[in-house]
Order: C-alpha cells, then structure tokens, then sequence
C-alpha cells in the first residue's frame, strides 16, 4: 500500500497576513492541497484570503462551505472529511486552513474527530486567537495577576460567576441580553469587530454596539480591575 | 522638541521561532532597541532567544531581569520603565518582548501602565498563548460549541464551577492540590510543559506530573466531553 497523507489543522489568526506565524506559512507551502472553510455558500473564505500569497499555483485548493451553527452543519462536516480522506489515501497532505486558534471553538475539531477515527496522521498548528487580537486593537488587557480569564459563548452569559475579566464571544443577536447582564454585573466593556481586518471596528459603548451588529465581534469586559 | 519614540509590546508565542508572527518579526526589525525579559538575573531569556535570529548587530539589546513573583517585582519594573523611558525621550523605538501573548497574564501589562501614564506611543502586537501551543502538543482541544474556557491560575484552582474545558497555569509547588481538586471533580487533565522548546514534554498521570515539577509548565484539563 503507497503512503498516506498527513492532515495539518492550521489556525490562521483573525485574518489578516501579518498574524500568521512562519510555521502556518511553512506548512502551508508545503502541503499538496489547502481546503479553507467559507460560512457562505458560494461566499469568501477569510482563512483562504488571509493566507492566499504564500499559495502556488500548483497547489490545489478546495473552498469548502460550513455553515455556522445550522441544522446540515453536520453533513457538511462530513462531507468535507470524505473530501479530505480522499486526498489523503492518495498520499496527499492536506493543510485545512481554520481562523483564530485551531482548537478554540472551530469546525476544524469536529472534522479531526472524522480523521482520527480512521488513524490518518495528523498535525494541529496554533494560532493567535480573536481575543488575543481584539485585545491588542482596543488596547484593553485579558487577564492579570492571579485572576481568572474566562471565555463564554453569548448564550452561555451566565456563567460568570465572581470573575473580573471575562471575554464575549458568539452573541450575534444576543447584544441586549449580553450587554444587559454586563451593565447589571458592573462590568466595563469594549466591543472589537473584525481586528486586524477589512472593517475593523471598536465600539465603545452600549449605543454603538447594538447600532453595529456584526456576527465578527467579540466583548472584552473587565470589572474592578485597575487596567 | 524632538520626535519621541514609540514602545511596542510584542507577543513572541511560547519559544521557539516558528511560533513568531510575520508582524512580531517586522516590527522587531523596525526598532532600535530590543528589551527582553530574563526570570533570573544573569540568566537567559527565553523572549530574546525566541527572536535572536531576527535582531541584527546594529540593534541595542537590554535583558531586563524581572523576578517572577518575588517581592521586589514593583521596583525592577519601575527600573525597566526608566530604562525605556530613556531610549523613548531619544526618539528611539522600543521592541519589549515577551512569551506567550503579549496581554495574558505579563509583566508587561505592569510596564506599559506607567509608560502610557507618561503618554508615550504605543502598539501592542499579540502572541501564540501557551495554552494555545501547548493543546496542539498534547493533541488535546481547548474548547468546543457553546461552552465556556475558564483559564485559572493554581492558587484559584477553587473558582471552577461547573465549567467544562478549563486550563490552569502557573500552579508551581501547588502541583498536589491542584491535581487533588481535579481528581476530585472528575476531570481528565493532560500537562504540557515547555510547548515547543527544548525541555518539551507532555504527562499524562498524576505521578508523572509530580515527579516531573517545572515552573513552565500548565494543565488542559476536561469533564464530561466527547474530544
């Protein structure tokens, strides 16, 4: 039996080029196939966008549509992995593009699971997070000293407990309710929109955030912190 | 009066070149002077070995000792601050390096305090966390779906409530009760230490994690998931 192929996770970063590290770009360059999810059928893909000059023209590339938390998520997931298996039984390493970090909250480990399941080698290469980027675009911290950071989905807003810095991440139309516990919680906040990309957005107050909804923002909130 | 000098705050990752970003590495090329931080006097650092073959001869370096936790910390870093301040009132532009990211838990945050006091330029540019580098190493993910990511440090091992995905950093010496309170909870836990550098090594038993303390070292630890 010939070789198999190996499958490379890649976290790209927020987007934008200049996030990525060399070892994402090495990677890429020499991997025989790049698949990039796009949220939209038919639509860009920021993970191929934001990597699109370090691939050659002999390299094939897939954009593949995964859609964002609705029902066919699965399928298509599934779909994408037999897409993947296909190139990797012909002895092809694929570079699966992803944004942000590989393992925070992406599609990419729901496919690795297909993967692993069938033993096929594969590797998983971190990437700045769209909180680490979003922090640096406002200026704001994460976390200091000897307290925790917690990271919570909108929909999961009350999880905070006694934490003082916390990020907000995946509330697209939950802002008032998201906003509102803040406010009662006493928190401050900020609220960045695409960092470090076309339409990169700050939003420093309730007003501007429920006047700008973006399904690309995250919340960074702090409360009795002297940062 | 002449131009001032601008501070940048670069996140260099974990260690280990490859885990630089294109824009960490632009911006150090850019500036006159590179600090880097050394956790014990005299000895090395990581930041600057992480980035050395990006820094060119005609580049002032200064490694700055700052004590991880030890009681003088407020005034070694009121002296880097001087020490900056000082390149910066020349014009001279500043690269400060530091591991992991740049807003995570990092003296830094303590030393862009006073700069921005005197209202100096600056730019913070993110980093690869540890916790990010050290989830691809383990080949274990940091999060998924709709739950929360509660990154703790050991001495608050207690404000785990019902989350999921958790990380614990910076829990040397209290390695016991650590282990203890995640045992206790039912989670399963993986640690890492040393993410892509020499010394890299991951335990994935309580007894090996005892017999193998490292101050570079941190816990994924997870509950009740399927990944």
């Amino acid at each position: 039996m010939s070789k198999l192929g190996t499958l490379y996770g890649i976290g790209v970063g927020p987007g934008g080029e200049e996030l990525l590290t060399l070892k994402a770009i090495r990677t890429i360059e020499k991997c025989d196939v790049i698949i990039a999810p796009s949220a939209m059928n038919g639509g860009v893909s920021i993970a191929y966008e934001t990597c699109k000059n370090f691939i050659k023209e002999n390299q094939e590339v897939v954009i593949s549509h995964f859609p964002m938390g609705k029902p066919d998520k699965e399928k298509k997931v599934f779909d994408a992995f037999k897409t993947i298996e296909k190139y990797l039984k012909d002895g092809k390493d694929v570079a699966f593009l992803t944004i942000g970090d590989a393992f925070v909250y992406s599609t990419y480990i729901y496919l690795l699971k297909y993967i692993k399941e069938q033993d096929y080698k594969t590797e998983t290469i971190p990437g700045i997070t769209s909180f680490c980027a979003s922090a640096t675009v406002a200026d704001k911290i994460l976390v200091i000293g000897d307290e925790p950071l917690l990271i919570v989905p909108g929909c999961r807003i009350d999880c905070i407990k006694d934490e003082k810095y916390v990020v907000i991440m995946k509330f697209y139309n939950q802002e008032e309710n998201v906003l509102n516990y803040l406010d009662e919680k006493g928190f401050d906040y900020v609220c960045v929109q695409r960092a470090y990309r076309e339409g990169e957005k700050i939003l420093n107050t309730r007003e501007e955030i429920l006047n700008n909804k973006d399904y690309m923002s995250l919340i960074i909130a702090h409360r009795d912190s002297e940062f």
